[in-house]
């Protein structure tokens, strides 16, 4: 270690105290991998600041000794976008402190909180006021409103609710030099200048550390009813989401569908699951509509007549309606099991793609085939957010293959055949799970020139000397021109 | 003339084409100063380039000249914002040739256009197909997309629909260098790196040149309802706007007010309008309900319900319901012509203003006797958006004075003294009108100078020759740090 290094940790040491800063390897290793186990870094030291305050002096210390930062919510994202690379000369700045919720704002239904506040944290603090923050996930346990916003998160009720750029109403961010940019009053209309805090949504830490955000909330739900159709294609899928979304009005809180491929390895990992229906339908649907206060007296007759006339237009092949919470959690249940029970059946490519929405059924429709021509033995599998043209588009790998030597040769090259694919329906290869240091590489080679030009002036104007999450997103040192 | 300019308008010549390029003084002396007539500047010459590349094309032949470049759309702007300066050197880029409407996509609910289409053909086009585009505003037959995508417009339905930001899904821009940023594809998820498009909402033409949008759309209206409401303070209208949106659902499309002294201004200077309601009230609100097809059934039943609650809950003095649409027509005449009335009364500053809408009631209410009293003989009102905490706050000038004198001297005072009350309770000195060349220094003197530095630090990254509408937002040559 350098007398630099050395000064740099003293000088943090007194400026966070020992709860604030740690290189105890028992503490620190646990966040050096990040959850899926696909990336794993060293760092010089784990800080947890405990306020804004504390963040700013870390960042204007690592500025004057030129310390890259890797900031860290609940290290729960999908792209390895807060683990540090493998050179050790990083900081690894956790929010994991910050969990300060403040007063809900019931008349004007907002809350501000501190980044490090875990989303069911947020969810819970919501409903005691009688209200709903209306964006959730699988890791809602660990997940931070401060990794959620910068990771600009989507999850299962994006087609009702937006993104988390939608919700997010106010911003703190420390910038680069160690100023606090502070936008959390909540006004609705501000037109001084364009939208600064935009920049600190989906940006990854790449430009500053989120700290605190002010974010929306909705009234509370009163009751929901929860559909599970058989359907026979992906375009019969569709065709029933446009049917939705034509006639359940404001009711429509989501709508995913798995190929029956997926369920089968649901009702294989899952005891005591059942498949909802009594035959086989090459796809099936989720749709879950849900009411508040208002529209609940009409909510299942309004679902019912919904179903009817699906069938009547020959848009189902069958369907059941969930008859109590239990059975709507159930159907929930299977659907976020997707994940897990393709892991336990073997190694897999897994891609969060989106395309225009017109455009996924035809997309899945020839692209699945398309890989599994082209690679035998793998399976294609699409499966998730229909009403949002986002699929989860995963690959398992041919029986019997050793998971990372798959991965390193057939698995990339299945990656980027997809990529390929998505590119050229003029989709996204991240949809909502960023870019971090998993796609960081694609994207430059099938991002579009200006676009990724745009991103490094911005870059390259904030974060002068490259240490904000560097190596996530764009590259280290990339050219601005 | 210099020889470069010389070179450099014969070049824009050959480039754009007789149509497309004009010093005729009859044709660009229209231009040359905005709609209120408060600004004047002059120009090298008007291009009207008639595509996205023509406009490219332009841009980097003006980078290789160092020409500005102020771009216009429909001349509305409530700022200076689309006025050249008096120096001559810039040439004045007109989007309105750029008129394109792509089909509208009914299930996507979206529509793809040029930037020089009006706002009221936009509206029609939607309408068409069944749909509606919902952002309205006064200057709805001359507001060009690109013109209020660049001042993020706001208006009488942000309350349910949001402003533009809210409902812009895609954008085409001519970066500074002259390359073409398009995003245009409808994605609804697309985690690539912050959202660059977001740079360009409300930038005022600063960072480049908006060419093409595409937009959100949502259903057609069915019916609606508008109250008249009469009131005895505007904290009693603050009351009325929490029970409507308790209770109103989403049936709720727009909360206005205005003060009794500006509706007798508006009866006075309407012929043939008449007071909705028998008594005075110090205060009154406008209240429209909305419903798709989906609702249109129980609207009026429940605007009744709703208003006969307020009643009971002494919330309202009195109110009305249109019984027709040609009534509702009538009732909003009422508060379109609350500016022009207010203007054929003498002399104003006008100040276009947020706070946190909870603190509007008492920012209103005290900041009007506060600035009367300061300013003897003058008469301070707020009228407009309760709902979105965005209030037009109006000061007459005493009775007698000169105009254009008043304004350059007590005015400014003024002004100055009511942004100071703004930014005092955490507001906006701009609410929805941009900040131009109006407001300029106002920011600069009032604005967070760290928001105000990273608007600088972007401004440099992108425009690093400063050639975009110059000294507009921002002032020219600001130091970066």
């Amino acid at each position: 270690m350098t007398a630099e290094t050395e000064t740099f940790l003293a000088e943090a040491a007194a400026l966070l105290g020992p709860r604030g800063l740690t290189r105890d390897a028992d503490l620190v290793t646990p966040w050096l991998t990040d959850w899926r186990g696909r990336y794993t870094g060293a760092a010089l030291a784990l800080a947890s600041p405990a306020s804004t305050e504390e963040v700013a002096g870390l960042v204007k210390l690592c500025a004057r000794h030129g310390v890259p930062i890797v900031p860290q919510g609940g290290n729960s994202g999908m792209s390895g976008g807060a683990t540090p690379d493998a050179s050790g000369r990083a900081i690894l700045l956790s929010l994991r402190r910050m969990t300060a919720i403040g007063p809900v704002d019931a008349d004007a239904r907002q809350v501000t909180c501190e980044a490090g506040v875990v989303l069911q944290n947020l969810h819970a603090a919501a409903e005691a006021a009688g209200l709903r923050f209306p964006l959730t996930l699988g890791g809602k346990g660990s997940a931070t409103i401060g990794g959620l916003i910068s990771t600009n998160a989507g999850g299962t009720q994006v087609l009702r609710h937006g993104v988390m750029r939608a919700l997010v109403l106010g911003i703190e961010a420390v910038l680069p030099d160690g100023s606090v940019y502070s936008a959390l009053t909540p006004l609705k209309k501000d037109n001084r200048g364009f939208d600064l805090k935009q920049l600190f949504i989906g940006a990854e830490g790449t430009l500053g550390i989120v700290t605190g955000a002010t974010v929306k909330l909705v009234p509370a739900l009163a009751d929901r009813v929860v559909a599970w159709v058989g359907l026979p294609s992906i375009h019969a899928a569709r065709a029933l989401l446009l049917h939705c979304e034509a006639n359940a009005g404001n009711l429509l809180e989501g709508f995913e569908v798995m190929p029956q491929a997926c369920l089968e390895a649901v009702l294989d990992y899952l005891p005591d699951s059942r498949n909802p229906l009594a035959g086989q339908h090459a796809w099936h649907a989720l749709i879950e509509l849900a009411a508040n206060a208002d529209t609940a007296a009409s909510l299942r007759e309004r679902a019912e007549a919904l179903l009817a006339e699906a069938f009547e237009r020959g848009l189902a092949e069958d369907a059941v309606l969930s008859a109590s919470e239990a059975q709507a959690e159930a159907f929930w249940m299977l659907r976020d099991s997707v994940s897990p029970a393709e892991r336990a059946k073997g190694p897999a490519m897994q891609h969060d793609i989106s395309v225009p929405v017109a455009a996924m059924a035809d997309f899945v429709a020839t692209a699945a085939p398309a890989i599994e021509a082209e690679f035998p033995g793998t399976q294609a599998l699409g499966f998730g957010h229909l009403g949002d043209g986002n699929i989860h588009f995963h690959v398992l790998a041919p029986k019997g293959v050793v998971h990372s030597e798959w991965a390193e040769g057939q698995g990339k090259a299945i990656s980027a055949r997809v990529h390929d694919l998505v590119t050229a329906a003029q989709g996204s290869i991240s949809a909502e799970h960023g870019i971090g240091q998993m796609k960081r590489d694609e994207l430059a080679r099938l991002g579009d020139p200006v676009a990724l030009n745009l991103l490094r002036q911005v870059k390259k104007a904030l974060d002068p000397n490259g240490l904000m999450n560097p190596g996530k997103l764009l590259a280290q040192g990339s050219p601005t021109a």
